[in-house]
């Protein structure tokens, strides 16, 4: 295979900008997204807007069924991103070239009444539908993979921490619970929002004058109904080239996707340190120099994506506030890499988090260490509800001079053997995470196979 | 009255931080989630739970008849804000002010089974559904003035302008249109996430064991959905103290919100502008020097909001995806500040929003001068449709070269009272402004009056 | 004292927003930045402008002698808040009141041939002066005290930790010398920026005509030198009035050093983990439940400040990004009350930082216990490059399956008292430290007592 | 030519991520900062530390002289994107092919004594500052442009406009000297930045220890100096690993730089609108439909990068405050493909910067109309001043209703030809344009050839 290289000879020169080396989070995960993906999302559009015209009535139904000869057409993909340059956008030299390349039947159908933008935001919102669908399988997996783990920890007693410090005992069945109900309900979302994609038509001004010219208002509406149905997006009442809530709506969920992830990996990530070691990732990234080391990569990675994903999201919102006229002087430029670079982050995260949350290993062991490690002063919260504040107070102080728990707590009128046992102080752990719903569309996950797109 | 005042006698230092003054935009609008009125919902979240406990029947009658009493405890609001620094909130020093005066019955009950987190949390839910209701409200009214503006100038022809330039025509009618199809998802959505605030009641380590220990997990359950319903919030499976997309999803909401009315007033300020002039505000702020001027204000003061609100949201995503342990050790903290102002920018965005939505007016002349600005060749789509593009080029660079557009079209073939006449081309502009569905729950707002924490 | 306070019957409503309730990071140590030192330092620009104009001779020495009396004018904060709403601005109703209470001699030169911007960007700067110069003296006094405590632990070797998990020896001295290293650059761009504020004074349009009007053309120019001179404030060649890096520039300092301070307490927290539990804070938060806890608690306010301050800095540098025309259309009002809230994270997290640094105790037997929690494989860098790749991956393998170290580096031919000897890898650590320069300008924090404006 | 192409037959699987397609602004013109580049400034790192022990003594000089050799080793560019997944970073799988590929004599100095993290920061150092040197060419010749510009129209009089409103006369020159103002500032930190990035080495844990023991601590510290020399890098005293600001201050010059840019394309932009048509772009980019229209391309463009430069510089903030331990557990690897977007962000817009600035056109004429469009009222400030507040009031509502303008001054007792003619209230506008000082380094410019990396 002629890879892209590098060697002194020939400096990279022929190498595109992004391969992937500096997102290891994504990389090889975010094929959905990519530019490539993203011309052959194009040309979708403009194959759909052929076979729509068709559709209405409006082109031979030879038009329609010669328009997928489009995908036929040479595109040089680095040439067309330089030509996009001048004109700010990919499809007015998109568009030269597949009417130079088109079957003559298909030829005078080919983008019209349409706008660049009607075909930009079109294919934006086909990857995002893709890459929503395969996020939010991801997450369910997630989902699913937590469940199984909480149920099967949901009577391991751990230390719970609440700003670093050992609190009160919890299991590792309810910590596991409490990051699928994120999941679960980011998962809700980013399915939501594969399901509400919408299709762009709207010609120059949103009006749908070219096409109304062209055909006529009725057929105008029609061809508006049968461009979405051809790609299976959504048809909104009017166009929305200046209302952007469906590109943030998808970033959104996006986003809040990556955040659920990143809370999960944030705790994997400190139950993975040395000094606590109760949760491992199924197998640790090696590190070049020190041969003991197994690092809690995945995590790492997903966490390089929690922070970077709300600013990202945040891009995409402002230039929503800040659109401008029938099209902007620049908030709708700042939006397509930010939606993909959104979108691939949320690639890259689903992905490694199911292979982390199903091959997530505890060590009980070092759990039921960590939880001794106040010398039994985790329950010191019910000491104080049992026997009182004060005498609470009085035995803590008592054990950090070195006096016996056990015995101050004797001494004291209480039962050690019940009141200093983790086990019987952790409330509605094992009811709640009895309490987990069935997870989310399991079956639909199971029909799932791909995008859409990748066919 | 004896406001804070400022002279030189009295530099300010019994001033508060923050009345409002480097805050334009919210100024006088956003008492719903003021630190008084945040004060007040941490004692309705500890109110609440004194009558939880009498609902499930642990506590007595009396102690839920007199758990109001707490109301009347006299707290210094700046001695609390200063007091919450060691521990880190203020709820640890409120509940010692509040046990200290309860009466007899409620003492014991007061606080009992809850950690800080579970007051801070709900008491942050209760101001974000007040402030929600509030903002939604104002949203509808915006929606509502937008869809009679849109339909009064449905036929009102105007220049439809992307990046920057003069396009196609379009109508006054549906450009409102678009910013109402905007602010009506918003409102939507604004109102949902009012409608899913959820109380948090979890305990030290979100288990319940506290509560458990007093009332047995059976009644801890019963105690969780009581205290819920005390509130009028919703009631999650489990507690939400390391997930935080309650908190995220109304931070989205709102950012739409604030997002949709930015762009809404972004036009406004772009046709308030001297040389265009078509949209001027209801009452424009005047100018200390320059007699002359009216400003857009209102859109002005929007518009700071929306450069505001994406970067306020994203920092509530991040403090979600880094949330650490059972509590976490800064994130939980970052989130206060930080949602407060952005309910705060919503109320004040919204507020103004609908005072410009209702008092809007257009200028038809200066419309129908600046439609003219490129001497009849903003219809040149349509000549390049009906004429041919070759036949349109020409005649464009002709007319720049002083020749008669008229002339050139009647010369070419074309009819120049049809094709000349935008009129005639703004396809279907005035169907889209028809089919703005029924406003978004005009009832409920008329059955609103006022947030339901303010009575 | 009759502090605003709170009860059912009077619920808070003379009660202004913010007192510090929501942002415990800042509560009681941010005055220099509040509303009623901003309304202050509005009025000293005010007084700074009649002086300037006594100064160069266009207003009559009385005038000048007189200026300070608009200090004495009694200005009710509150009503000033919401009479900025309308003109977008506080200025508009401060000069009509300033007016109304000048003395004769001072009347005609209130305000004149400024602009509204002119006085509320000086304003801004004088505050945002004071507070940097608040903020550099404590980041100096992290500086110092984290200097002393590295030299102090030079040589107390510690586990060095990277992707979370123990790497190689490294030392508590090394790793707080690399906490300062950071904290001394921030001081000195913090120290910078309160070095190159500077005075705003341009008139309506940034051209001085109606100072120029008044004075001519000369006397102009000397006006603009003897404002800024008067305020001690820098004078750029032409006004900034649109071009706003003097506020972004301060805005990244001070972000810079909220970074060093959250680098500086995420160590910290992470140290005070209940498993680690190398270091812990002067005094912890102590927990309204559990008698035991000592919380990180200045650690958790300052990292909750550095997740919230970069995006508003975001928002500085993404309003100069789209200022437009001579004074924007929203991008302006967005920047005060951003740039605000940055200034008030410092001033909380700086001087939290200083109590922690000065404060920071470390538990030596705690440390070493870490040292050793990989039974001696921390120096496993080491065996691979003395006794080969192969051999260490093989003793660190042995190792995993009981085998006993010291023997099996034996065996291979090594040293065990020298190999094993985690104070024998520690490298440059000790020079490191040494090398730390001298504290960054200590003589200039002895001679500060306070900032400019709090006298 | 074989360029990645598309067609159905080859869907673009072997075409790689990024290409540009998405990224108009940057397209073609980011080359320095391509992963190509970076995959050869990780490999220049590799070069330069063999070298740097042959500098010191420790390798031999045919081991330095044979270094380069590294340039030639085969590296799969793709392959290794993916490889860098599992340990989190490229430069594990990279030096196992540099060892694998390396002259006999240079192979055991590959790498010795070095981190992943050495490399990875170095090489982004590297590419930061060949970016840095060409943003900051690109910036100096906007600043020269400007200048030339400012001075060419110091004395075309046109209306100022502040909050979108005509308010007092300024000049185009004036205006355009703000931009040079914004620019030069800009250039000068983007310089600056180039000028201290620093080399990264520091071993495992940043103690040097792998170094020392190879070549002993003298020698060990030598090799530091020795790296960055090979480099032209800057030296820190003691290894940057965990402390970022030299990755942050990079981010932020450029931030600064482009917020300087996207505020000079706001103006553009704005004053190119059909209605205002003061300014035109060199060459505007044309419209797929509509052949009237010449959009600001560049100007959209810029501002587009100026929308989305905020937030990217948020995130490294966010991961310098937030970074752990001797090597972060995310917030590492989120600075990557942060600061390198954001370099391309500034490559891209500072590029059509230049073309913009050496080519903005200005229609005299149309200044000329649009400063009468207010009716000589553009003045009223001078009225208020010269004639009093209320005669100047009386004035303007008189106009409003039809009144003469000049009859009306003049019977006031004003000389009309002074007081309405818009030059002579141009204040300080032409000494302001005249103190422009010299342009920064532009020998500089002249002197520089391209990136240092480059040839």
């Amino acid at each position: 295979m002629t890879e892209p290289g590098f060697s002194a000879e020939d400096p990279g020169s022929a190498v595109p900008f992004d391969v992937g080396l500096l997102n290891p989070v994504a990389a090889g995960r975010d094929g959905a997204v990519s530019d490539a993906a993203y011309l052959r999302a194009l040309v979708e559009a403009e194959v759909a807007l052929v076979k729509a015209y068709a559709a209405i009535g409006a082109a031979s139904a030879e038009a329609g069924e010669q328009a997928e000869a489009l995908f036929n057409v040479p595109i040089g993909i680095e040439t067309l991103a330089v030509e996009a340059v001048t004109g700010g956008n990919p499809v007015i030299p998109l568009v030269a070239a597949l009417r130079a390349g088109a079957p003559d039947a298909v030829k005078p159908w080919v983008h019209r009444g349409a706008t660049s933008q009607d075909i930009v935001d079109t294919a934006l919102m086909l990857l995002a539908r893709d890459a929503c669908l395969e996020i939010s399988a991801d997450l369910i997996h997630v989902s699913l993979a937590l469940q199984a783990f909480a149920r099967a920890h949901r009577d391991l007693v751990a230390a719970g921490r609440t700003l670093t410090q050992h609190a009160v005992p919890t299991t590792i069945g309810l910590r596991a619970a409490t990051w699928e109900r994120g999941v679960a309900r980011a998962a809700d979302r980013v399915r939501s929002a594969s399901a509400t994609v919408f299709a762009q038509l709207g010609g120059a001004g949103g009006t749908m004058a070219a096409a109304v010219e062209a055909v006529g208002p009725e057929r105008a509406q029609a061809l508006r109904a049968a461009f979405a149905e051809q790609l299976q997006l959504g048809n909104l009442d009017i166009p929305w080239h200046t209302e952007r809530w469906p590109v943030t709506e998808i970033g959104e969920a996006v986003a809040q996707a990556i955040a659920a992830l990143g809370r999960f990996a944030t705790d994997v990530a400190t139950a993975s340190r040395t000094e606590i070691a109760e949760l491992s990732e199924p197998s640790g990234g090696g590190s070049s120099a020190m041969p003991q080391k197994q690092n809690p990569a995945r995590s790492v990675l997903i966490r390089s994506a929690a922070m970077r994903a709300p600013q990202l999201a945040a891009t995409l919102q402002l230039a929503a506030g800040l659109f401008a006229d029938e099209r902007a002087d620049g908030a709708w430029h700042a939006e397509w890499p930010t939606l993909r670079e959104l979108l691939r982050l949320g690639l890259g995260a689903a992905s490694h988090a199911a292979e982390l949350a199903e091959g997530l290993r505890v060590d009980a062991e070092a759990v039921a260490r960590n939880l001794g490690a106040t010398g039994g002063l985790i329950v010191s919260e019910r000491l104080s509800a049992v026997l009182g504040k004060d005498v609470a107070a009085r035995i803590v102080r008592a054990v950090a001079e070195g006096g016996d728990l056990r015995a101050l707590v004797a001494e004291a009128g209480g039962d050690p053997d019940d009141l200093l046992d983790p086990a019987h102080y952790t409330g509605l752990a094992a009811p709640f995470v009895e309490s987990l719903p069935p997870p989310p569309a399991a079956d639909w996950v199971i029909a799932f196979d791909g995008p859409a797109g990748a066919d």
